[in-house]
C-alpha cells in the first residue's frame, strides 16, 4: 500500500508524522505544495518543502513551527545595513522574510541545483536524502505556480507578502494561482497518486485524478470551532464568502473527497456535512503531540481503507 | 583634481587606503576589476569590490585579507550536508569559496538589485554608500567579463576555481578574459578616467584610453624581488612564458603607462625599466603598514602629476 499525502506546511508536517509513526516510510509519498514558493535574495525558497523535510529529520524549531531549531541570524541581521541606502521600489535586501544562517545551506543548493538544470523533482529528493529522510517526498509540480493575494489598498501581492510580511492582517478580496493552469503533476506524482490522501490544496491536475478516486480520498478539516488553529485560513474563507466551519470546508472538498475528518468540538456538524454527500469522521485533529498525530494518522488510514475495501 | 585608480583586490586595497591619507575622497575614483565575478549559489559575488569596500570601511579582516572581521561560517558548515547527495558532476552545495554569514548580506542585497535591473554602478554606489565610503566607487564595467584560466590536465577554470578551489596550486598556460571584447567602460568610468593611476589590470577600453594620456599613467609593479608578495601573479607570468621581475612587468605596461613604481630591493633593474621607454620610481611598495600605504601614495600621485605639469 502506498499512502499519498498532498500537503502544505506545518499541519501536514505534524500529520506526516504521526502518519510515519503507523506506516513505513517507504510507503509514504508526500506531495508537497509549491504554490508558496518564492524567490528572495536571488535565492529560490520552497517554504513547505523545507518545514515538511525539517519537521520530518526531528530538526524543526518547535516554538516557531518552522525554520531550524539552535538557529542564528547572522546574515538577516547584516542586510539592515541596506535599509538606508535601498533606492524607493526596490525590494532588495529587505529581512521580513527570515532565513537563518544554517537554512540558507538549504537554498543554496536548491538554488544552485535548479540553475544546473535539475527537475525541482530530483533536487527535493536529495534534500530530503541529505536529512535522512526515508519516505518519497516530492513537489506538487516541476512548474512554477504562484499564489497571488489579491488585497485592497495593496493591490496583488505574493503568498509570502501576505503571509509573513504583511503577518496575513489585512483583508483579502481574491485569490488566484498563477501558472496553475500551466501546470502538470510531476509523473512521480501521478504515478504515486494513490492510496489514502489528505487534501490541503487543489490543483488542475489533482482535481480531475482525485474526483476520479473520490472513495478512497480523506480530507481533514483546517477549520475547528469556526476558526483556524494557525494562520489566516478562517479570514480568507470569510473574506472570499464562504462559511467558516467545517461545513464550508466540506463544500470545497465535496467534489474531490469522500471523507472529512473533523474536529470533536465540530461533532454537531456532522449531519450538515453528510447532506452534501461525504461521510464524516468525528476525532481529536489538533495534533498537540506525536501521539494525537498519530491517531489522526490512522483514523485517515481506516477512513480510506474502509472506503475502498 | 580627481585620481582614477584602476585596482584589483587585497594590494590595490591597501593602496586605496593610503591614498585616502593624502587625497580628499571626493577626489578618488576607484575603478574596480570584475573579471574575478563570479556566481556561487545563486549569488552574483565580486571579490574585488567587496575586499576594496571592506578594507576602506574598516571592516576587514586583517588576518584573511578578505571578508569580514568578527565573522562567522554557519552556512558554509552547513552546506557539508549536501556533499553525501551531490550528483556526479554537479558543483552546487560547494564550500570551498567561504562566504561568512554577515558578507553574504552584501551579496544578497547585490543579486536581487541586478535582478530588479539596477547595473553593477549603482548598486556598487549603493553598497559603498551603506559602509559610509565617501570615495567614488565604480566597476570597471557593467558587462560579464570572466578571467578563464587554462590549465593542463584540468581544462578550462574561472579565475576562482584556480585561485581559491585549486589554491592556484596547478601549473598555467594560457589566460583569456571571456566577454572582455564586447565589454565597454562605464559612462562614468571613462568620465573619470584622468588623474593618476594604478593600473592592475588592462581591458580594452582602458588600453586605447590610457595609451592616449600614457604620460600620466602610473603602474607599481606588483612583482618584488622576482616574487609577487600574494597570489599567484609570479607563477603566472613565468608560466605563460614572461620574465618574472619588474622588468617583465614594464614591458607588460609600457605601452599604457608612463612611469613604473618598482620596490627598493629592486633599484638595480631600473635601468632597465628605464631602457624600456620608462620613467622609474624605487620605494618601499610592501603595504605593511597605513603609513607605507600613504607614502606609496605620495610617491604615485608626485610620479603622476610631476609627468603632466
Amino acid at each position: 500500500m502506498t499512502v499519498a499525502v498532498l500537503c502544505g506546511g506545518v499541519g501536514a508536517a505534524r500529520y506526516l508524522r504521526g502518519l510515519l509513526d503507523v506506516v513505513e516510510p517507504c510507503e509514504v509519498v508526500a506531495i508537497v505544495n509549491t504554490a508558496d514558493d518564492t524567490v528572495m535574495h536571488g535565492l529560490y525558497i520552497s517554504p513547505d518543502l523545507d518545514t515538511i523535510t525539517y519537521t520530518l529529520a526531528g530538526a524543526i524549531d518547535p516554538d516557531r513551527g518552522w525554520g531550524l531549531c539552535n538557529e542564528t541570524w547572522t546574515a538577516m541581521a547584516a542586510l539592515q545595513r541596506f535599509d538606508s541606502v535601498r533606492p524607493a521600489g526596490s525590494r532588495s535586501g529587505e529581512s521580513w522574510f527570515g532565513l537563518g544562517d544554517q537554512d540558507l545551506a538549504t537554498h543554496f543548493y536548491r538554488t544552485s541545483r535548479l540553475a544546473e538544470g535539475a527537475s525541482l523533482s530530483m533536487v527535493t529528493a536529495e534534500i530530503a536524502a541529505a536529512w535522512g529522510l526515508r519516505l518519497t517526498m516530492l513537489p506538487m509540480t516541476d512548474q512554477r505556480v504562484s499564489t497571488i493575494v489579491s488585497v485592497p489598498g495593496l493591490g496583488e501581492l505574493s503568498f509570502q507578502e501576505y503571509f509573513v510580511r504583511e503577518h496575513h492582517g489585512v483583508a483579502v478580496d481574491g485569490v488566484r494561482f498563477d501558472g496553475a493552469a500551466e501546470a502538470a503533476l510531476t509523473v512521480e506524482a501521478s504515478h504515486d497518486l494513490r492510496g489514502a490522501s489528505a487534501v490541503v490544496i487543489a490543483l488542475p491536475g489533482f482535481d480531475a485524478m482525485l474526483a476520479a478516486r473520490r472513495d478512497s480520498v480523506v480530507a481533514v478539516s483546517p477549520i475547528i470551532g469556526g476558526a483556524a488553529l494557525k494562520g489566516p485560513a478562517d479570514r480568507m474563507l470569510a473574506e472570499l464568502g464562504m462559511e467558516v466551519s467545517a461545513v464550508g470546508v466540506a463544500r470545497l472538498y465535496a467534489p474531490i473527497a469522500g471523507t472529512l475528518v473533523i474536529d470533536q468540538v465540530d461533532a454537531a456538524l456532522a449531519p450538515r456535512v453528510e447532506a452534501l454527500g461525504m461521510r464524516c469522521v468525528v476525532v481529536d485533529t489538533i495534533m498537540k503531540s506525536p501521539a494525537v498525530s498519530a491517531a489522526l494518522a490512522r483514523t485517515t488510514l481506516r477512513a480510506a481503507q474502509g472506503a475502498s475495501s
